[in-house]
């Protein structure tokens, strides 16, 4: 890291900053600029005392040059991580994985049902939630394990690997008995003790970028499954809250180029959330699938004004069939495929 | 709520909306205009069918009416809640509290010796972290049950009711053991069955607004807890997110006027972290009390180049005392009083 | 638009609600739940009386209904606008143009030079300022009528329209001689006087979003130069202002279907400015395509480190060539054509 | 600043970056890591080079070190600049002046009648605006130079100077003959020939921060002011534009403290557009007398159900009249006085 002194510190507050440096085993880089001094501070792990260092009268600021997380990042790892779900799919080659299903899972007939409509049109990956996090307490919460064991069965007589929501370490283990993926939702990007338990068991995870988290922060947070031993971790843009309201989020589409030059996981889109709008959120996913998404999430629904939960933004089967022949077109003018 | 319908739609869409509203209960209520129809669906939790009424495709647009929180509302309860914590401690009456100590308990000496401080300055309550959650996995994460034996011991010592951060639903046990404010952390303010579990003991509850969340929001997620029968909620207000970058977060005191209205629960404020520079925290500790704060959290730490964390937004012990008197000033300006 | 009432307010505030739409030539429409009572007031313009009621003690919330704005919506007209520019070019049909130059015109060499490259590689509009917009006033200001000239020659010699920034009313009458598009900048999308100047002549005009502009604002700027007379209004995304930091802006292509369903306007993107790095600017280019853009505006340098703007985004003369091919591949696969 | 090398440049290219320092006249201070070279260049004006450098292939990021302004800051003139301005009236010493009035001169009556009532409340400056930026082109636009003329007399009448908006340069030039401050708009803040405008003739400049101005921007803006010669210049935070909708604005009270320390000018902060309700101005007025104002502007109407604009900000001449002397009380406790 680049510490930057204030202007006219004192000769003994420089040396206060110097000696603190070399104390912790690091070899100061000092330059004297006529009004500013600058101390840098390059080694491994030097950033982890930003804060002491920060606190020191003399420091006016100091910039961050290295990484803050390791196992997440390309210097790590060069090549592509490519995740081995069940059933034969693989997250992160050429094929691009669209996981489909309800936003909630409401009953038997509604999982099977709509596992039938999104396998069909070409959906390799079954989604539905059995523990939903609403913003009020008044709302359906899901039907808990009961609902894990519908999604199971379908997944099970439609050959899809199945992906689900867990908001607790409860239910990461309840999950891992069920689900072949294990989602880590938004709200919890940044409950610890749920990314640890992710990253104790071995199903692979989707991590879903908070909405007000940054990509360093996102990085961050994949780093805590990481360093629990289990390297299957996809990261997931699903809509980013600012000012514009004309929307449910902002989906931030340049964070994928930028993510996928920093880290060597797959990144997955969800632009039924991203945008959260049904009829607009066919043509966001073309945008997801151009700029270089390795899986889609995308809520679909047979009735989606008597869904329990995301209606306005679940897919009717029809459009999403058509859809996803349309997706395949711009997967293969970006070299890649979806059917 | 409101709902307006498409420009253009056919009658019997318009129909469709109005039997649905009548097969739920209530009564609708029809307006016409040359172009715009809406229709207003009024009554206790209509805004509940919110979802599946945007699911249809005549609908643009709908506007909720009412609140969805209820136990938090001033309808609810229209006097201020009055919190009455140990050692003759109330909270939401005519003095303002401050709450100090450092960020972490680092070790016995620091948090005897930081209680003292505080104490002799006119602090009421004291705080410190047992559990820490950092960004980075690598980072210092607290002393854990250990630490919390330290913070019972230097409150039993001063006299002064204990304040720490709970992150699971097993550490919100082992908090309300130890201490006698539980707090919940801004990055855990949608992790709901944390909130719940808050909810189902006895010690009143401290809960800090997420970097992105809504006012509204802050208020559904204490509806969680007051939902399970404890109505000790206050609520802090600590920064939330925008671009502005040469401050660690943007301090919204607009959100205190604006909560007083709309909420009987007394509003705590933590200007340490929502400006997060020491040399300013001072300033913005002036501001809230001015602006209506039922009390304050500030950080304090005798050596905050040495500190496990937050180190740079730290007050200093000579700083505090002097800010203390300073705040009596403001607060008796007001009508409050500090010290 | 429609009148939530305070809970509580007594019959004559509620009266005097009614007599004042009344009194404005509109018919109320009263529905009175339990706790609340709403009053519709419906009706052309019914909107520009929002302030009025909202000042009034007894309301509690106004919604709005009915767009602000006319002659930019759909309902004004259903077909989608086709802007025909000079040499043949029509924006907003089925050929997505690629407008491409140097951010400043350094030099004429610069200028003519950048023009082949882009010409040869398929750009069919040059780009080019000769009045910069720069934060700092000791940074490169742009060359002024002499720059207007260089364009206009290059524009002439490679038989391609041109089209430049206008920072002033007198600007937009300079450029309207030179230029074949006008340009109205982020920083100045409520720059009210340059608006109605824009409005006032006969050229297109390409108006970008501000960095804080929400898509209704977007909108009703362009009113103001659609109400002056001018109806060759080009919409352009290019970043808004968000927390995330790892990019310049961060590119909200949420708002392209979201305009496309609420304006007959072409719209226009710019990934330049949208993520601001060069080896990140195709890939988003390509969600751009995508996304349903009508046009792109990219920056070319053929020196991008001698550059006095921008050379941070500007993309090398290889890296533009190639990048022509890749996204008239996404253009034929979403049913457009780019070469 | 600093420039800091992609990991694994080679030694080619990191000679190319220290030859181009040299070129331009600096001294390059070479650090080498492990795994990153960082490169310091420090001296006057080295900022201004920053794009040329990050648009070269081996920079990976380049932090700031010097300030990219320089009149306006702290180093140039540590002393706070006193304005004064017309009638005794001077801006930036102990006392605390209010700009009161209206939003929009309506009328002669209006005018006079608000004077009155501000004066006798404690005002010490009179607000009013002639020309109004408005979002829609059909909203009320202002009376022009009529308005002016009744605001001039006005002043007059009750010995208090004017402020009122310049949105144009023709408008500096009439606004600098009727009026004592001429007041810059957020919208505006980047419209440089206004700023630059504003800089060349004496009246002082209230210069409104944009909804999404940073601080080091705002400061940015205020230089082109005062390059040109007007040192007159007093900087007002009103409110930036965030994800929170329950107000019209968020209001950065952390910005006070933070400009205070970069710069000499003095701060005056607008609670009626910060917050934008009637109801919660007076309480963020409180604060932003605690967090170190020198001054504030406030909206009020006699009847603000009828005004033409910000009606439901604007505050009753009761309601202003108690506030004044609230206000004056925390004056006092922070060592300032209103009254």
């Amino acid at each position: 890291m680049i510490i930057t002194l204030k202007t006219g510190v004192k000769q003994k507050e420089v040396n206060a900053v110097i000696d603190k440096i070399k104390s912790l085993g690091y070899k100061p880089h000092v330059s004297k600029g006529k009004d500013v001094t600058i101390i840098g501070m390059i080694g491994e792990y030097a950033e982890k005392y930003k804060d002491s260092f920060e606190a020191m009268d003399a420091v006016e600021h100091i910039s961050e040059i290295q990484k803050p997380y390791k196992l997440a990042s390309r210097e790590f790892k060069k090549s592509n991580t490519v995740i081995k779900v069940s059933r034969g799919v693989e997250i992160g080659a050429k094929k691009i994985h669209v996981m489909a299903g309800p936003c909630a899972i409401e009953s038997k007939e509604l999982m099977f049902g709509t596992a039938k409509i999104v396998k069909d049109a070409g959906a390799t990956i079954l989604r539905g939630g059995a523990f939903k996090p609403r913003s009020s307490p008044y709302a359906f919460q899901g039907l808990g394990e009961k609902g894990l064991k519908y999604i199971e069965a379908a997944g099970e007589k439609f050959h899809m690997p199945t992906i689900s929501e867990a908001m607790s370490v409860e239910q990461v283990e309840l999950l891992s008995k069920y689900c072949d993926i294990i989602q880590i939702g938004a709200r919890n990007i940044q409950n610890y003790d749920l990314l640890k338990a992710a990253g104790k068991q071995k199903k692979p995870v989707l991590l879903k970028r908070g909405m007000a988290t940054t990509v360093k922060e996102l990085l961050l947070s994949a780093e805590y499954i990481l360093s629990q031993g289990n390297y299957n971790v996809m990261l997931c843009e699903r809509g980013i809250r600012t000012f514009e309201d004309s929307t449910r989020f902002t989906m931030d589409l340049n964070a994928v180029p930028v993510l996928k030059k920093l880290t060597h996981l797959p990144i997955i889109l969800d632009p039924s959330h991203g945008i959260g709008i049904r009829e607009h959120v066919g043509t966001m996913a073309k945008a997801c699938v151009a700029v270089g998404a390795d899986g889609l999430i995308l809520e679909v629904h047979p009735h989606p004004e008597e869904a329990l939960s995301d209606g306005p933004q679940s897919l009717l089967p029809d459009q999403f069939a058509a859809l996803m022949k349309e997706l395949d077109l711009v997967a293969k003018a970006v070299g890649r495929e979806i059917l």
